[in-house]
């Protein structure tokens, strides 16, 4: 603790001034305990490629990129020089710009399946308008999903209970992610009510390994919704530009009808969106959705240059690849040290715990001792490469993460 | 037509490109038609101070501020500076960005009975969660809210019902503005039940006039709501910035719990606050509260150079004062051509119609001649100045305002 004072000494003081005018100082997902108070920066200064400063200005490798968006790293170029383009004309105005209809193009374009697209701000305003076209599609109220799976803050999948009610949750039900046997239970159980599945294209529940479906789990889930013609929802908000150029449909083996994305679609300038097929394009031109900024220019100028920078630096080959190298590094580390290292997920986007680790003490001490080596993986969420991230960065991390399980050794070993 | 045809071409053609990829190919808000279709431009292309161009290179002297947002004119020089210094060091991180901090302690600062500040992106996230921390603070389910009023797009309060279940409202009622017996009833009916009311500091229906609240109306509420130990919710997304500095309760007489504000926050930079009592504070810790973006550092610099500049130029005044020249010039020139004009609500945000019109198709017609003059006069929706107004653009407005009145006389008078 005496290291994490003396390292972290801006970040708790700010802290301290913070918890007066902000209830629990910091909330939602960068609330700064990670269940480990004091031993994590709380506060970030400024960000370039897969570096970071926190304010007391200790530098960072990067493995969480905002928890997500940064997929071509901070301060990318490209889509700064773009977003300025645009900002220079103006961002919010009475009307839509011109490149809303372009950025609408280009998505249809690289999404087989879908022949429209919609926009937002948050991955929650995507998931949730998606489950209300699918009420309006079908006429009908059910909709079941995953249990453990985060899809965003509405009342329907708040993963919290304060101030929510029970009608707010009335119609969603939940079951195992690979269990279509529980699915088929809730088909026959409310057959005729169901208005679609809302699922991520993998499994990617915090503090719990990463999962990907069994074979038959998707043409399963798809042949469920048709005898029902119930929709099924993709919510790619997570895993969308880390798993293909686009929709990580194709890459898992699903077929959905709509499909939500945020995060990384503008490389940290706020934007969502939601496709769907074109069959249901009439219904979601009746389903009300709109916000004072949703419309605006700059984030959706950054979204078309960085899915044209993603392409043209070829990044989900090279995330796969640096996220591969971090991760079979790491695994053969914790071999030779004899703490054994579990990953689990895509390359780009891996979960990592301490293979004989009940209660995350010893996983999340390891991410301590990065954090103080200036590495900053996360102890209970999945990871996120960029594709900033450069052979010597892993290898440098690695080399850390070598003295990282010393220190734990030295420490009392399992904790 | 043929003057809107010529005029609005490329809009109308981008429209139909947009039709073929975007369901109802501009939604929401921003719905090109305003009822009139063609006869408005479709699409922007660049804004600056208190003009706009559409995308056929038309140019606007705007009243709209992009419905809002743009409260000290488009691309304000003091707020894209700030912005771009906090850019220059990253928007989206894995921590907040200290300013975070300073922008709640401002917002507390400025807003005397209020303890702390959150933040989002949408005017709706921000309403959702009021209501949602009055549940949990209360234990009680049942929300009053005002006819006619929008308070967002989520489903409690969404004005449309496609995909909307009657569970999202079982506990949400209505009540007329200025009406405390029928609110009155409501608390009787619901004793023991009730969270909180949720009000807008006048009311700003659309195709209908504002109205101020009535003496004794927000005395009453405020009993009403004490008695019960219910929460007073001000949605101040749209007013606030132009009736007092920040809050508009202390310029309407109103005495809410908690405030939520978006819109003008951040002249157009994406940003939402809720401020509410220290009282509340311990609860709203435990309301979950995050999105992707939301704790991005370049609206909240916005938003702190945007404060400091309202009041470096004395924008509310401004606003007012350019606000009445323009209401005065309308109702003046209405009397004179015999075209009886009525405008309600603060001259910062006046609400504009034709008297003698009763399905609106008169107010309609008189925008759309405004429109066909480049003036952007809205013709269902409550008007915005900005502190970007200048007396010169007022009465170049008022000299097209004439000709238009005439235009409606040679039109065939009342249409």
């Amino acid at each position: 603790m005496e290291v994490a004072e003396r390292r972290y000494r801006k970040s708790l003081e700010l802290f301290e001034r913070a918890a007066e005018v902000i209830p629990g100082g910091i909330y939602g997902h960068q609330t700064p305990a990670l269940t480990v108070p004091g031993e994590f920066p709380y506060y970030a200064d400024r960000a370039a490629g897969c570096r970071y400063w926190d304010i007391d200005g200790n530098e960072f490798i990067d493995y969480m990129c905002g928890y997500g968006p940064i997929v071509l790293g901070y301060g990318c170029p490209a889509v700064d020089r773009a977003a300025d383009i645009q900002r220079e004309k103006g961002d919010c105005f009475n009307h839509p710009p011109s490149l809303m209809v372009d950025l609408a193009e280009r998505l249809v374009s690289k999404i087989a399946w879908s022949g429209w697209s919609v926009f937002g701000k948050n991955g929650s305003d995507m998931t949730t308008w998606a489950i209300t076209v699918a009420r309006a599609y079908t006429g009908k109220p059910k909709i079941f999903r995953v249990r453990g799976e985060y899809h965003g803050g509405h009342a329907w999948c708040v993963p919290s209970h304060a101030g929510i009610l029970s009608e707010d949750r009335e119609h969603i039900h939940t079951f195992h992610w690979n269990d279509l046997d529980e699915l088929e239970v809730l088909f026959r159980k409310h057959e005729g009510r169901i208005a679609g599945v809302i699922m991520t294209p993998y499994h990617h529940p915090v503090f719990d390994d990463s999962q990907m479906a069994a074979p038959g789990f998707w043409d399963g889930i798809r042949g469920l919704c048709d005898r029902e013609n119930a929709l099924l929802i993709l919510d790619d908000v997570r895993a969308g530009f880390r798993l293909d150029q686009v929709c990580s449909a194709k890459a898992v083996g699903a077929s959905p009808d709509l499909a939500a994305f945020s995060k990384a679609i503008a490389n940290g300038y706020a934007l969502s969106a939601c496709v769907g097929r074109p069959s249901i394009k009439n219904i979601a031109s009746k389903v009300f959705l709109t916000g004072s900024f949703w419309n605006g220019g700059v984030a959706m100028a950054a979204a078309l240059a960085c899915m044209k920078e993603l392409e043209a630096l070829n990044a989900l080959e090279r995330m796969t690849e640096m996220g591969k190298r971090l991760v079979d590094g790491l695994v053969n580390l914790g071999r030779e040290k004899g703490i054994p290292v579990r990953c689990s997920g895509p390359y780009s986007m891996p979960y990592f715990r301490l293979e004989e680790d009940r209660n995350f003490m010893l996983t999340q001490r390891f991410c301590v001792e990065m954090s103080h080596r200036g590495v900053f993986f996360h102890p209970g969420h999945n990871w996120f490469l960029s594709a900033a991230h450069q052979i010597e960065d892993i290898d440098m991390t690695l080399e850390r993460a070598s003295q990282a399980f010393d220190a734990l050794k030295i420490n009392g070993g399992r904790v």
